[in-house]
Parts: structure tokens; sequence; C-alpha cells
């Protein structure tokens, strides 16, 4: 047991393709889907991934579809990939920041990844007492306006609830109403989008902001990982509000209604949905070409660090505008909020975002051969599965297998992560006996 | 004087600056165009920044539109154009590795960037001296073959001559001749491709090697710089070669001859052109759609630094991958060569790399807004711009004027360097007092 714990990003992979394959023989037994026949392979594996990784590309209608018993493997499969992220992530982050402590020590390398049974039980404790939390509010939340749509139907309003509250805390935009468009009604939409909301920001965000809260204190109390996962998150769905009012202010799907509070409203969610959920995809194929590219990056920049949300995290993303601020103004350190980042830090963003752009463009030539679609098109399908987005123009396609790999492949890695794939495959490298000479080379 | 050589990156900006006015006015005039007519502002501006900027898209046929006159305003822009880079890249570089290493030794700021007259004076001699024998060499190379190809007409030839191996070494693919095709002759063609491979090493790496070459040293003693630069260039030059047998093999336009060593020529043609030239660029439009994706990525990549390529430069993208690997290796150390990197030439790649990215991401959001295309052609043709390829696929149209200026914008970037100009614009920062503390975040 402590040598798992000692490598959670092994146990994290395990825990996944276990999970996977469950998840995909329980969806194939005939009992999941209406038709009472078996599923097939390629369509079961690929709704296992997608709702295992929260992603939420759903290639069947889910209401339509399968049964409730289908429906059920479905929301467990959210809940416990949700679950398992937070708490793998947590650990992994642990293990991380530990090594960076360590080498800032320069300790001997063998304490490295050595997390205590206790503290794994701990965090799970909390992970579990977190997200029960929230969902149990969205619930409640939820209940009163499912209650009206559904005419006064209890069951249904219930499982509606239920369904709605897990999806989108774990930000898995499957929807339980075939249509698909409960969210454009405010007493649904707005806790489904508040629970989203905290969703993305991840679970060590939640937890700082509710012990601050508790003690009193104001954001200025906020630890630094806070502050930028806050910040960065506020300017993404700000910038995505202002682009989907400027850009798609025409467009008759997506603000089908024309008052402006109606558009307000759907801009919000347009805004706030890509990172990342996706219960409305009807408007999602009549945006412009540019607007296809826009939410490509938003959803490629995903959410919060162990949060439900895909990409290569907002995190990540600050500390590459960090690294780029301090460089250009000739600055030592890429301070802000009154800190600097450990080199560390900058590096392991470097790396993480160079990774995923490679797996990104990789997935798109392999795309480009295997489907006839645009760059535009399968960009944005790739980052939504990489970010698990959950939007989907198609390029998803049961018809056409190939393209079901590439992208849960995409979804298994965004779920993960790189680092942990690269951490789970790779040794710890002894301490270096002989440090190189550096050597000025010139870039750019 | 002296305080103008203290800002290079000014001082270059200037240059470009003048010489663009310059040369626009000159293609502007009735003595330029064989029509004897004012050509008009946008295609002579334009032209004037292709050439200057040394990337080589003509909106116009050189040959056919140009006078004498005009192609001798175009020679000499690119002329200059390359020497201008050159001689700046390596003072800008003088400036940031004198400034590197101080910063090393935490010498006072004020010392930072104030290059000497003599070592100036140095620096442009051994340019000048540099260019000049390998365009002498490259034309004696090609005088054969162009009497040859203009069955004895001495002055044609040698004005080709003269236009090809001033072109190829500075790797702007203008062509004088109309057709545009005897670049697929032996006999002209690899004259061109050495010369066009020799300029996108850069400067400082042709003078390591020839320094090298004197003492009788091997490449074990070449610098890191240079090892690097060689290293990366011929992998990606491989690459490319790979690929265009591979994925292109049954292309009738690019290799319209079938046998085996033809085809074997022409892909090692488009392997090496991408980085940069554009001599023939007849089969552009007819390649496959991921091979227009894998290209705007070489040509995103570019050439070495200081050199007459453009890009993010190969040192740029070879340090990402050193500290990537040393990331996901663990190690401590982006170790290569048996050397290491500073950490500031890898925070400089994040920024130069990100800049240059999201600069491309911007062009390309307004090119999908201001014309019809598909995304996979404007990435093509802006990483062409900025990268200063030389290939189009008409997407700067004269006669939508905005999209000369949108990619004339990113040639002029490219071929400054992003830092170049950041560092024009700011001021170096006086040493902090305070140092802030460090604080964990969690990235990835
Ligand atoms: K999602
Ligand atoms: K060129």
């Amino acid at each position: 047991m402590e040598r798992l714990i000692a490598h959670p990003g092994r146990l994290s992979i395990a825990y996944f393709l276990v999970l996977i394959c469950l998840s995909t023989a329980l969806l194939m037994l005939p009992a999941s889907s209406r038709s009472h026949t078996f599923t097939d392979f390629n369509t079961a594996f690929f709704t296992a991934v997608s709702a295992l990784s929260t992603c939420g590309i759903a290639i069947v209608n889910t209401a339509d579809f399968w049964t409730y018993f289908g429906q059920a493997v479905i929301l467990v499969s959210i809940q416990m990939g949700g679950l398992g992220v937070m708490t793998f992530a947590s650990l992994i982050t642990m293990t991380i920041s530990r090594r960076i402590r360590i080498s800032q020590k320069l300790l001997a390398a063998d304490e490295l990844g050595a997390s205590k049974l206790s503290e794994v039980q701990s965090v799970i404790t909390v992970v579990l007492v977190c997200t029960f939390s929230v969902e149990a509010i969205a619930f409640f939340m939820l209940l009163p306006a499912l209650l009206r749509l559904n005419e006064g139907n209890i069951i249904n309003s219930l499982w509606e609830a239920v369904f709605f509250s897990v999806a989108s805390y774990n930000n898995a935009g499957f929807t339980p109403d075939s249509a698909g468009l409960y969210v454009n009604s405010w007493g649904v939409g707005l806790p489904i989008l508040l629970s989203a909301f905290v969703g993305t920001l991840g679970f060590p965000v939640i937890l700082n902001i509710v012990r601050a809260t508790r003690r009193h204190d104001g954001p200025r109390h906020w630890n630094l990982h806070t502050k930028i996962t806050v910040v960065t998150t506020l300017g993404l769905v700000t910038s995505s509000l202002v682009w989907f009012l400027l850009v798609e202010w025409n467009n008759r799907t997506l603000f089908w209604n024309s008052d402006i509070s109606s558009k307000l409203w759907h801009a919000l969610v347009a805004a706030v949905m890509p990172r990342s959920a996706g219960f409305d995809i009807s408007w999602m194929p009549h945006v412009t070409e540019q607007t296809k590219l826009f939410m490509s990056m938003i959803m490629f920049i995903g959410g919060g660090s162990a949060s439900t949300a895909g990409g290569i995290r907002v995190t990540t993303f600050a500390t590459l505008i960090l690294v780029c601020r301090a460089s250009f103004m000739r600055r030592k350190d890429d301070a802000v909020f009154g800190k600097r980042l450990h080199t560390q830090t900058a590096i392991m963003a470097i790396a993480i975002t160079a990774t995923c752009g490679t797996l990104i463009y990789v997935a798109s030539l392999i795309l480009l051969t295997i489907t006839q679609r645009s760059l535009t098109d399968i960009l944005f399908e790739c980052c939504s599965a990489f970010g698990l987005g959950g939007y989907t123009l198609g390029i998803a396609d049961p018809s056409n297998p190939a393209t079901l790999y590439v992208l849960a492949a995409l979804m298994f890695v965004g779920r993960l992560g790189p680092m942990t794939v690269a951490y789970a495959i790779s040794k710890p490298q002894p301490p270096q006996a002989v440090r190189y000479p550096a050597e000025s080379i010139i870039v750019g």
C-alpha cells in the first residue's frame, strides 16, 4: 500500500484503466440500452472514456439511447472520474511540491514521492466532503425548477436533479433531457452554471477559499495558487463573454431571442461552459470559424489544477504569461501578488504546454488524414476532447472508429495530465554527480 | 554614435523602417514597372517589405512585372535586409549574452548593452566578408549552368547568376526567371540549395565552423550554439524529407517525373526550401492539407539565429525540447553535448515561442475574419510570412489590401524577432531592491 501511494501517477493510471474496462463492459450490456441489445464496443468504450474523463462528448443521445441503468452507469462513472481526479491530482501535487521543496534545500532524492497513508486518507476525506457538499447544494437549488419543468413528475425530477448536480460539478456535459435545453431556463441554468464554475476552480482552490472564509479572511489572505486561479479564470470568462457579444451578436442560433438580457445570459453560458461542460450544444455548429478558433484556445487552456476541468490548466497559462512579462520587461523575477514563482514551476509549465501542444498538433494531423473535415473543426474537436470541454462538431463519428480512438486518447491524457503520464513511466534520476558547465546559446 | 550602438534593437528597427520607405518609393516609380506607369502603394510596399525581410512572397511575377531597375531595387533590398539582419542580430546577441554573463556575476546593470564602436566595426567587416564570399562561390557555381540554359546569352546569365546567388544566400525566394523552374535543373538547383542551406545556419555558425576548420578542429570543438543549430537543422530537414517521401509520394504536381532519383531530388528541395526560400512554388497549392499543417510548423520553427531565415529559430525549438526532456526525466539540468543551458536561455526561449505563437494565432483570427479561406491555408501563409518562408497560397491578395498589411506586419516581426521589438520599446529595469519570497503553485 505504501509502495502504491509512493507512485500516485501510476496508481491513477491504473484506477482509470480499470474503471474504463468496467464501465465499458456495463454499457455494452443489453440492460444499458433502450433497444435491449448489446451495444457495440466502440460506442460503449467511447462513452465510458468520455464519462470517466468527465469530458462529456456524447456520440449517442444520452436520454434516448441509454436506459436508466445505462444512465446510472454513466453517472457513477462521472462521479468516480471526478473524485479520482481530485484525489490523485492532490496526491501528485503534494509529491511534486515536496520534490520542489527538497530540490531547493538539496535534500536526498530518495525522500521523493513518499506520501504517508494518513495524509492520503485525509485528502480523500476532504475531497469527498467537498464534492458532496457542492453537489448537495446544487441538487436542492435545481429541484424546484425541475419539478416545475417536469410538471410535478417527482421521480423524473429527482433523477434529473441528481444527474445535473453530479454532471455539472464534475463538468461532464451529459444531459438527461434529450432536447438538452433545460439549461436555458434560469432556474436550472443558474445552479448548473455556478456549480460548473466552482468545479472548474479545482478542489485546492475551493478548500483554500472555504478555510479563509471560515477564518473571516478576505481574498488578500488567499494563497498564491488560489489568487492566480481565480483571477485567470475570471479573465478568461470575461474575454469569452466579450468575444461572444462582439463576434456572435447577430448569430440567430445562439441568440435566438433578440432581447438584450437573454443575449447576455446566453453569452454568459457560452463563456462559462467551454471551461468545461457542454450541456447545450445545439448552437455550436453554427458559430463562425473565428469563434471556433477562439474557443479552441479557451478549451486548450481549460480549468483549474486538480479540478474536474481539463486542458493545460489556468495556472500553467498564467505562469507562461508571467514568464513572458518578466522576460520582456527584463525583470529577473516573474513576480505577482508580492510573490515570485519557483523556476521549476516555470519549467514545468513549459514542459506541459509544449507537450500538450504537440499532442493536439499530432492528433490534428491524424484527423486531417482520416477525415475530410476542415482544420478549424478538427482543432475545435481535439481541444474539446483534450480540454474536456464536451462540445462536438461531429468529428467523433461512430462510422469512422479511428476518430473515436484518437479523441479517446486525447481525453485520457487530458484527464491525467501529461506530467502524470510522464512521471508514471519515468524513474526519478539519482542526483547528478557532475554538474555540466553552462554555455550560452543564441535563441530567437 | 555610442548611444545608438547601445540600443542595437532600436537601431535595427530604424534601419528597416527607413529602407522600407526608400524601397517602396523606388518601386512605385514608373522606371520600376514594365508598364511604365506608377505602381500602386500596396503592391510596392508589400514587395519592399517582402524583399527587405528576405521573405520572398511575391504578389506579382518578379520577372514579368518589374524592369531590370525594379529587379535591381529588389535585389539591393534583399542584400541590405540580409546584411542588416546578420549585423544587428550579432550586436543584439552580444548585448544579451553580456547581460546574461553580468546577471550571473551580479554586476551593475548600467554596464548593460554598451557595445564598443570597434566591436561593431569588426562585426560588420566579418559579416560583409562572410556574405560576399558565400555569394561569390554561389555565383561561380551557377554561371555555367545558366549560360547553358540561356543558350549563351551572357548579359542575361550574369544577371540571373547575381540575382540567384544573392537571393539564395539571403533566403529570399524572388526568382528572375518568370516560369520559376530553373531550380529544377541540377546545375542551378544544387548551388541554390547549398547556398540557401548555409544561409539558414546563420552567420555565427558559419563563422564558428570556418574558424574551427582553419584550426583543423573537428565538429567536437564547435561551440554549443553551432552544435545545436546544425543537429536541429539536419533533424528538421531529414524529417521533412521523410514526410514528403511518405505523404506526398503520389503527388503528381510535386513529383511529376516518376523515376526515383528525381523524386528524391524534389523531396530534398521541398525539405530544404521551406527553411526558408521559396523559389519554385508551382507545386505548393497542390499538397495535402496535412502537409500544409506540417510545413506550417517547419516554417514556424524557421532557421538559425542571426541568419537570413526567420521563425522562432531552431535553437529556440531545441531549447524547448531540452527543457521538456529534463522536466520529464526529472533531471535538474537540461544538459546536452556535455554542457547545460542557462536558465535565462530557457526563459527567453519560452517568451519568444509564446509571443510568436500568440502573434500567429491573432493574425489567423484576423485573416479568418477578413477572408473566406480555410484555416490550413491561412496558417500556412501566416507561418510562411512570419517564418520568412516565401511560399504563398494566395492569401496575400492585392484585391484585399488588409491581408497584405497583416502579412507585412508578420514579416516585420519575423525579421526583427519579438525580443528585438520588446527590447527596443522596454527600458532596462533597475536591479530590484526587494526580492519577493517564492511560493509554489500547482500547474498542469
Ligand atoms: K466537460
Ligand atoms: K524566404
